[in-house]
């Protein structure tokens, strides 16, 4: 399996400390507060909700979604709902995308966000993440609704993996997935802070959407999450102050690092920046117990996320110190 | 997809009314009362917990697991693990397995449990649901030891379902499970009731295992299934008290099924019997709220589950009462 953040037990197992702070993922660190889920939930075999659907088509401005068990889902799904096919992933990103395009027969290259409109060209499917992990780039939605007609005119996809799209609601194309070609994974994880549920959805014409669920069968959503979720997407006061406390963070996150002379790039969520050695600064900050998560290959550097209350947000700034002076 | 119980919606949009007893499933009505899970397993990416496959060894007495979404993802998945084979499938049986074995380039026929052992000599794969759902049949542990070892001197695999084993554990052959060949499916959901969590178990040699793990990616399972889960798996007083209850309760309901003339077989999870115009029964029941499971097809007939509280067991009385003069 690929190496992702989030994997503390690693990091307890090497470093054999139990203070941790995870700044390894890019996931909310105040995620919603739900109510407990009813019995029920827990219970019963966990018919798909028409509310969940209901909320979740309002909240994302999509026209139809399919609720999938995570992002991850669907990104492991769609390369099998294609023959062999020319395709393209914006590199670097979230490497999932690019293993399992890697598969089933797909001819996959990895193609730069600066070099992605050039691919359009000559691929079959074309892969973004907007905003991208790690490196917060981003693609207009005329480009890419320019891009997803050109694919679709020979029959191809544009998937536009929306992940950490809900703090920067103005690049969504969530709402024009309603066209043919145009495929759209949003996750409840990272803004809602719920990455626990295993709960996103995928917003794309109705056909696909239906060779989508018969491929990842019945059930696939348990019921605690579906009521969870259903609690947070509605939740239109919790998401507006939600959105303005990870602005805040966000930009003191970026300021802190830029203290300590690093230029970071990045969403709300999370910084990103090139690192020329990434390895002794991940290791240096393990040391002091703060786990950030580290790029070897395309993206080499280093990723945080925000930290949770003050007293990591101190310890952070003393490891970003003493990195300075060392 | 194709149709299974527990699909009260489509009974409440199709009969329109809400005062339902389910008893189209065969999971136990009074489920493991779990304490609620803890705020971080809502909120972190769900690292699998080594705790929890600790606790399912003992309780399943397997030398190894894999933890899964419900035992339908590896339902699905372990097609996906073989070159193009030879596969007899128990019939009538749960419809899943048939239509996955189906897929993937596979010769999947179907295979009365009277032939199986005829068949084994003629497979690549045999899939047999031990104890079955939903006739109840079943196929000795040793007998099933004997097939696997048949199977695997060619290279072939044994899957055992033994989703409804855990009311008669002398029949699972999960312990056997380090042997090459020899794939045991379990279920969370059944037993204790925990159908919303979407979790099962597969135990089988570690290699298996690992190539398992490897398809179905990160995060399966969410963060609240594994901390129930683990409750419920080491509660041994629980888990004792409910097999003394399961089993006077299928009893009852197979004496109260007697008295109106319908000899059934089954598990103390739900009882099945053969029907001869079982579309008339379901609706019978149907009518007054009560919701079967009907068998169109090769198991033609009705399977009920048992009912929760004595308000339902006398609603059914009635109906069954009804039934009779009808």
């Amino acid at each position: 399996m690929l190496e992702h953040g989030g994997n503390l037990r690693d990091a307890a197992r090497r470093y054999g400390r139990d203070d941790w702070i995870d700044l390894s993922t890019g996931i909310n660190p105040h995620g919603y507060p739900a109510a407990a889920p009813s019995p029920a939930a827990w219970h019963r075999l966990p018919e798909p909700d028409p509310a969940l659907i209901d909320a979740a088509c309002a909240y994302y401005r999509a026209p139809q979604l399919l609720s999938v068990a995570g992002t991850q889902a669907a990104i492991q799904a769609l390369p099998r709902l294609r023959a062999p096919s020319r395709v393209a992933v914006s590199s670097p990103s979230y490497a999932e995308h690019a293993h399992h395009w890697n598969l089933h027969g797909h001819a996959r290259r990895l193609v730069p966000y600066a070099a992605l409109d050039e691919a359009v060209a000559s691929s079959d499917v074309v892969v973004v993440v907007n905003p991208n992990n790690p490196t917060g780039e981003t693609v207009a939605p005329d480009v890419l609704l320019d891009w997803s007609a050109r694919l679709h005119a020979r029959g191809g996809w544009l998937v536009v993996d929306e992940a950490f799209g809900d703090t920067a609601p103005h690049l969504s194309v969530a709402a024009h997935a309603g066209q043919p070609g145009l495929i759209v994974l949003r996750s409840v994880g990272k803004f809602f802070g719920l990455a626990g549920l295993r709960l996103g959805f995928v917003a794309a014409h109705e056909r696909l959407l239906t060779q989508l669920a018969d491929l990842l069968g019945p059930w696939t959503i348990s019921g605690p999450a579906q009521e969870v979720a259903l609690q947070a997407l509605r939740d239109t006061r919790w998401q507006h102050a939600t959105q303005a406390s990870l602005a805040a963070g966000g930009e003191r996150l970026s300021q802190l690092l830029l203290k300590y002379d690093i230029a970071s790039s990045g969403t709300p969520l999370f910084r990103w920046w090139p690192q020329v050695r990434p390895e002794a600064f991940h290791e240096h900050m393990a040391s002091r117990g703060i786990w950030c998560r580290l790029f070897r290959e395309a993206a080499r550097g280093v990723r945080v996320g925000l930290p949770a209350i003050e007293p990591e947000w101190r310890r952070l700034e003393q490891a970003l110190h003493e990195w300075s002076k060392g």
